[in-house]
């Protein structure tokens, strides 16, 4: 460890972004604009603060500005957790024996245990300044909803969280966290919806989907005085509050002049994709200087590298907006031996629009060795990682690994969105060799995408 | 939050302690040595080495240098979390409308997520250093062996942890972290050894307890080449650790020229406790300074407020060797309602001579009133506490309630060891209203009193 960058680089709390970065001002071809599903018109504001926050809505529909100023409230609030380390994995390089050099930016050192704390806490500020009573929302592994919770019991708003069934089953202790910051929990789908009441008896026993839960989350808001519906990812505006991630690993970087090669990060629905490129990907975008960008997802919810970009409802009850994605189709439900989250139909519009562009790539990974990297990783770095950070570690070993063999001296830059205390089922499934690798077939997906709106 | 001082005290890296503080260098009476079960002598280094490391020997015994060097691979391993913040706790002292100033040391923000890796990786470098094969340990409410598990895969270290049965139970996930990290786990009491074959005879159906843990992981350590046993607590070596906790509180609060009115810390063995203090008992022993120093300890194992301050066995098998200390009898076993940690039936030998000399106080709390504390606190200040600190959290919190009666503007300081992510069984219970008081009557005390060795 003679090396002169440091085990953790941390910024002064003055280096902290004042501003989040809008990726979208930019982008030469814009991402594709929400759709009413009934017109087939681009979303209105008007129409979209029936559901969401109104600035909020400024911001998901805000193409232009490129920097967005963050509240004092929550610039405070973010002292409480942040700057984020950014490490240097020098125990796993030299385990490696790779002449990479890799750096992660940690994002559980936080009381929610991930980086969804970021975007909650903003939504849960406008959300106040509204004057709303409450906020309802959908949680797939449970990190959103947690982030949520602590969120909202900070400014004293109620929470109501609908949970992925399989998850709230495999994760009893999320809910109790939940319950400890004082929001409900209920199983998704469920009987308190019209939605979860249709889905359960069409499809009796199912394990839920985040499509399902975004549902039942809307029609609750949409329904109930006072209430709005928030979103944990997908939504630009959640990309634009993850920025903060992106802009202090930069800023880290730039302290030390490292210029990073390549910056890998797992997608779900793309919120912590997208909010560790924001900065990189505006310069690549700008012309200014180029990164090897990969997003790396489940094998069993593969919607980047096997799904189809077209316009498709966000949620498996069709009654939000359609949004032009890389989608698996929104009936499609990844197998119940799918571990964690990243089980998302689809994919972020600005990161769709991206890929489609060509500025970033994409890798699938199976879960075994997703749990493998994770176990490895966790024995070397001593963080236990949250199984959805450890598809990005899954790739940043095989890219050290590659670099091994070449010699290059990469410099490997990934984000590592997440702790994994919760996610010891998986963990233990892992351990018992219990652990499998179901992967969607081609008649699956064909089946699902067969039914994608007809715009 | 227009004060001064920051919601988070960080210190620079090289204002890190390079040198841990030893109270006993400056007690006038010193702490009673161990003594050799047998004989009634006290214990000498060649006899200790058989179980413990040579060097953490040397610590054990050493009541004279007031400092002692922290190795340098130790502070490598320490930058990774240390320096932990105090935090100047200004949501919960506005939420209770007290003109106290509240801080609290949080020791959880490590991959542990407890103060207890600050002595597990000291004491795994000299195990390493000795050139052993590995070491063994007990558990309670799975912290210590968590944070030893992390170590020793640090270092290459194996690592058999043995888990006491209820905690084990109630904590399946603590059990999956420790494997991930590669050690191997054994509820105790156990089959695996002699003594733990006694106990279960005797006692069938016996959650267990630390005692019983301490006695089957000696056997092991004593009774397999290469090995040794490391204690997490009660020992005077993980103290001299812990002094880390204190030094860097101190130093903190010396930055922003606060002085500290009252220190407040759980006990269990009085790891924790004893690190906090330091310092600051440091300089009350030396008369330079007077601080208020609180033990706070569950109802339901009261060793300060309701044990006797005696030799007894260090563990229930009555294998180890002899402290003196305030004990409610080494076969004293917590009623398995208890929650969490801070179930060890005796205290630090040096801590129990402080508190006969008057040097501090202790009070003991039940544990309804406790996880009521921890509610309030995860809500107010985000953070979701362990158990254990929770109990400084309750003391903390009806201090800064006098304060408001009283209107003083005291400086309060407690340390949060943990955060309770592994806890959610005994939140759920509380929760749920499933959780009750049981508190030991005299006479069980009595009975289990009535057995201390005669020495």
């Amino acid at each position: 460890m003679s090396d002169k960058v440091p085990y953790k680089i941390y910024l002064e709390e003055s280096e902290m972004p004042k501003a989040w970065y809008n990726m979208r001002a930019d982008m030469k071809n814009k991402p594709a604009p929400l759709l009413n599903p009934g017109t087939g018109a681009p979303m209105k504001a008007e129409e979209l603060e029936g559901v969401f926050c109104k600035e909020l809505v400024a911001q998901e529909l805000n193409n232009d500005d490129p920097w967005i100023e963050i509240p004092d409230e929550i610039r405070s609030f973010y002292r409480m957790y942040r700057p984020s380390p950014l490490v240097r994995a020098y125990c796993l390089e030299e385990k490696l024996g790779t002449p990479a050099k890799i750096y992660y930016k940690f994002e559980g050192n936080n009381t929610s245990g991930s980086h969804k704390l970021n975007s909650a806490i903003a939504q849960a500020y406008y959300a106040k300044k509204q004057g709303l009573k409450g906020v309802t929302t959908e949680t797939g592994a449970g990190q959103w909803g947690t982030a949520l919770s602590m969120a909202c019991a900070y400014f004293g708003l109620d929470c109501k969280v609908y949970m992925v069934k399989v998850s709230y089953e495999q994760k009893p202790f999320r809910r109790e966290v939940m319950r400890t910051y004082g929001a409900s929990v209920t199983p998704s789908p469920s009987e308190t919806t019209e939605i979860g009441k249709k889905i359960l008896s069409e499809h009796p026993g199912t394990t839920g989907s985040l499509g399902c839960a975004i549902s039942e989350a809307v029609e609750v808001a949409v329904g109930t005085e006072g209430y709005r519906y928030v979103l944990g990812s997908v939504l630009n505006q959640v990309l634009l509050h993850q920025s903060v991630i992106g802009l202090e690993t930069k800023a880290a970087l730039d302290k030390y002049g490292i210029k990073a090669d390549m910056i890998i990060g797992c997608a779900g629905g793309g919120s912590n994709l997208g909010g560790l490129i924001a900065p990189f990907m505006g310069e690549k975008l700008r012309g200014e200087a180029d990164y090897e960008i990969i997003a790396v997802e489940p094998a069993s919810c593969p919607s980047f590298t096997r799904g189809t970009y077209a316009y498709d409802f966000c949620d498996t009850g069709k009654v939000c907006p359609l949004a032009k994605m890389y989608t698996l189709g929104c009936d499609f439900i990844p197998a119940p031996n799918h571990a964690g989250g990243l089980r998302y139909h689809g994919m972020s519009s600005t990161l769709s629009q991206l890929y489609a562009d060509g500025y970033m790539k994409a890798v699938s990974v199976p879960q075994t060795s997703v749990f493998e990297a994770a176990e490895f990783f966790a024995r070397t770095e001593g963080i236990l990682p949250a199984p959805e950070s450890s598809h990005a570690i899954r790739v940043a070993i095989d890219e050290a690994k590659k670099c091994k063999e070449t010699g290059e001296e990469k410099n490997i830059v990934f984000g590592l969105t997440g702790t994994g205390y919760f996610d010891m089922v998986a963990y233990e499934k892992y351990h018992d060799g219990k652990m499998d690798d179901y992967i969607p077939t081609d008649e699956e997906l064909k089946e699902s995408l067969a039914k994608l709106p007809r715009i």
